[in-house]
């Protein structure tokens, strides 16, 4: 399982940015979860490069759902979802072909490929392969959503602003978050985009970090080991292209904390629900949910391709000399990320859920003769 | 697979803190691998707490090899491993049976295993259970190392006092760490022992952030998405308790940079086998490895048992109340944890090579009649 | 890993008889295969009815790969296939929808799917299905023939007319079967059909025995216990729909033997390559390949549409009924499991071969600069 | 994963005949089902050569729970058991080092692990290791019968002498076996032994044929395609060492049949659970269990230990020779085989219900604080 990920819901992706398109198979997903076709549009729409601050390239991403999906619900059969590329340039790239890209794939993709690899605007390694994970995960958030679990992610910071992180009961802020173009908490847009067009204007690209939060688990989900919620997200998060690293809770600041300070006491509120009063776990504890919100941190580096001239080698050559890259890209994809982390998140909730409740836990729909 | 990790090379753990014993099953390793019993036994002393800073329960940590090794080499079969719990004391754990420890798995356990689940000091979720690591990570780390590759781990900072950190080139203070009982790379380790000192006598504890790094892996090795290096590898080490976090390279200083600070330029040496100028990407670009060293670092959550009161619940009067514990406990875990990181880590690298070049990849040792 | 299966080379399969069409994703297959799209049609050809016995349905079977080929090579990138459907007639089956049809899958999916599933032509169960295995094995065999691994399928029996068996060498009698409609080894296609009208003429259906043997396997592939030889491919074949049994050499013939008998001695030829005499083993001894041929042989139960009248259940009633098929239906499926059985074969075999060897190994390439 | 199979529960073995013993990690059970340890002595003492039949080599058999076990319940964790090994005569082998034996694992495991298998006793390819299987196995059977599924396996054929086989409501002959030392269902006991003694006399040795009923296994389990339930039984069942072959329901039969005789007709009886008039499919239609009795066949192979002379090479001088074992062996396997297959089923089992209903489905017991 190279290009798969999930042992019970399991998502494969396959496609190259200059080929005809991209697949996406959703497998293990229950029978009868209501598929919503303009609601994974609007998700591939809000994955789209849009306004000043990113790329030109249009990307209208026609989809189509090629299995598994009947007269709108799901059959339980394998989804595989078709979304074909258009507006391909590939004249941008060719004179590159030999030069190797700081910090892009191009060189171990050399050595591992031979050189077969479908060099053409990245091939596999293209950021446009995420357009499957967000049409696939688009059907795991509307399936979490009917059980009251949310996920959502925004820009933590970019750039050098900051912006509010999620509170401790952050299901209103991810509703919030459901209808924005600039994922973010508080009244930072305007901040973060000045940076990011400074940025474009010298030539250069900026980074950041996203925070995802997923509301309304339920406790008992993962495995103490191999396996923990902790393992399953960070294996699904960097397997993302430009995510470097990820923190729980509190994350990297727990370094610096005392237990006395770090631990989360438990309170029995008046509800019955038993919850802890601090969240520096991020809702995971011995690698199993404990109820509370799973909160996490992703670092995203900053885009690669930039027009400065690099200092790199030419592998006809085998000589040292320098790169100056043209064409379209984003100085930024942070604010692209958030919907594929949200995405890509719903579809491991999903695989956790189903592993522990089985398969039909997702949507306990009644019998069809019922609907 | 619950209690398992990995794809050709696998490792599977079992046992409890006071039960019999732990067992690790390493399996999908090639035949004819040297098998150092008294590096073995090295790797576990090293794992077990020791000197003034650290619990003074004692573990002996005796081993026996159940399998999978004949005459001092690996066979190719299923390495067992047992290793048989001594010196337990449960009566220092029974009072708290309902009392949920914050930070502790308590809770989520016992919503997972209904009641079930082993309390005795922590059952399958103790930290014990890392010896099973250790053990089958000392036989990968022995045949890592006769293919040139390297891997190493110090304490990058402990309770507010920095080590520096890995340089570009770490193999030699890899094998300087290979030595050392405490772990760092610069003149730390007082400082660190005195504010855990500190902790301790407090009656709390303390965290911190450990390196690591693998020297020597050829590029090449790793997926584009699911099955990258760093999904790989973050999903071993979150699956260790404790471990909350995880960055590759520069990590989560990557979200201040801007692209022509991040980019690591390639030049061509006189060697003529290319390498980075810099290595913020920590070794991996497009989640496949580019032969410079791979270096990450982890975040330990401070060791959640202290003995200041707290605040929690009794889970059989469903009422709040108040929590002390006593016993014997680790003020800082951060050493111990060294060692089962670069174990685990050892593990990783081999299913990665073993996956890409073959079973026998890692010891392309001569036919048996002529050893 | 529901609609998947291997574990390096690895197969995942979407669609359904009525719906869009079929998506193929064939992951893990070396860099630097030639593929030869000819080949492919020509197989897909060879999976369709045609000729007296069989359905009148046409299936033209365009297909498109749609990711992992580059200028005719496989690039390392998972291969997805897609194989649209066309000249599907709902109408011959909506009359049927609640009454349960004999030996096909409607009554457990029903519970499995709640009734979500898609029912039209057979929907996900559809045999329909095997034209992804069909597409992506293609691939797969022309790897494995580069590197003088053969193989072939044949029917061994078919409605009481047999077959001459594979003989001790079979690299000529699958090179035989390839350029053949009608897959026999001996002068029996006439009488075969014979007995297949015959059956039609009464509305009724026929079963079969299929034998493969794959020629070229090294020793020394496969595992003891789990993932033996013999587990790995019986997975692989009894995953298609109408095998309901697998026999590895002499397979059930053995029970009436001694040891003596069933024992293959093994001798040393000229050619200093040992050898078994007999092959009763087929190929394989303790899981692992023993560099014999692999001979196995699968039984194909009659085609379960037959327009005979029925005695079945309607679901919607909870009544019994009977039931009369119309339609268009194979009277036999065995010819056209041949090409499904050696593709689904190629594809395992292919796994066993990466996972021992490395993934480079079906296909050792120069690197591209040589090409 | 080479030596485990399943998906959410898994079995992992390990162990060689000569070594200290043999270890099975059972994972994924739910927490909550009871183990009785005098069950799984009696299914040990079950598999352990008796009589007249078989080798006088004595296995006592004792083993001890390492994890997952406690006050008599399982946890939740994962379960390791260790079976020591005693009675170990190596010497008996030592001088056939290098002579092939006919039809056993010698030259494939040369050729794959190089010499540096343990080759003492069949080291990791000795039946011994089922010893592993039918331990955990027996925690898999109470757990499945306190679900009313019932697993039994009896000889149906041995040395030609055939007993009769499962009726179509096999529960009470599944329960008779349970108490049986020799499993056949009709009176064939005797005649049976007769003919294994026979062979025996003669320095040679028999095969047979077993049959295996699952009763009471609910409809809607297992996979249409890969994840069928053919195909997890058969992938389970064909790793066992000794078995060649399998088939469902009336098997290689069904190729003689016409669709009007092999189909099986549906009905509606008065207790409104729909059930087939007939079972040739051997109650799984399209890979899913459709409710009635899931029934299969597998072959046993002769045991290939015979003391009659027999032609082979010498690997260290690769010359033709001549071999003569002596020793204790089986001259028929096929009655301890018996407890291993419905061992390997029932875990087999214990994975398709956790896959589709959840971890919890096979022991659904109350909470800790009812019990």
């Amino acid at each position: 399982m190279k290009n798969s990920i999930g042992t019970s819901v399991v998502l494969t992706l396959a496609g190259e940015s200059h080929g005809p398109g991209i697949v996406a198979i959703l497998d293990g997903m229950a029978p009868g979860i209501h598929v919503d076709e303009s609601f994974i549009a609007d998700q591939l729409a809000r994955r789209r490069p849009c306004g000043a601050t990113e790329t030109a390239r249009r990307e209208p991403d026609d989809f189509s759902i090629l299995s598994g999906v009947n007269e709108g619900f799901t059959t339980g059969a394998p989804i595989a979802i078709f979304i074909p590329n258009t507006d391909v340039r590939s004249a941008d790239y060719a004179a590159l072909e030999h030069l190797v890209r700081p910090s892009h794939a191009d060189y171990p993709a050399r050595i591992k490929y031979k050189g077969f690899e479908d060099q053409r605007g990245g091939g596999h390694f293209s950021g446009r392969i995420t357009a499957g994970i967000v049409a696939a995960g688009a059907i795991a958030i509307s399936a979490l959503k009917a059980k009251d679990i949310r996920i959502g992610t925004h820009i933590l910071s970019c750039a050098g602003v900051e912006d509010e992180p999620f509170g401790p009961e952050p299901a209103a802020q991810i509703d919030r978050l459901d209808g924005s173009d600039f994922p973010v908490l508080g009244n930072v847009a305007d901040a973060m985009t000045e940076r990011i067009l400074a940025a474009r204007a010298d030539g250069d690209s900026v980074g950041g970090v996203i925070q995802t939060a997923i509301d309304g688990l339920p406790a008992g989900v993962g495995e103490p080991w191999f396996g923990s919620v902790e393992g399953v997200i960070a294996n699904a998060m960097l397997s993302i292209g430009g995510i470097k690293g990820i923190e729980f809770g509190s994350g990297f600041a727990l370094a610096g904390m005392r237990g006395s300070q770090a631990n989360d006491p438990w309170e029995m509120p008046g509800d019955g629900n038993p919850r802890t009063i601090t969240n520096h776990n991020g809702g995971v504890n011995g690698g199993i949910s404990n109820g509370m919100p799973v909160v996490f941190n992703c670092v995203v580096k900053p885009t690669p391709s930039i027009s400065i001239p690099q200092h790199t080698i030419d592998l006809r050559t085998g000589r040292n000399t320098t790169l100056q890259i043209n064409g379209r890209h984003d100085p930024a994809i942070v604010r692209r990320v958030c919907i594929v982390a949200t995405s890509i998140t719903a579809i491991a909730v999903c695989d956790l859920l189903a592993l522990h409740f089985g398969t039909d836990y997702i949507n306990q729909h009644d019998f069809w003769l019922d609907r």
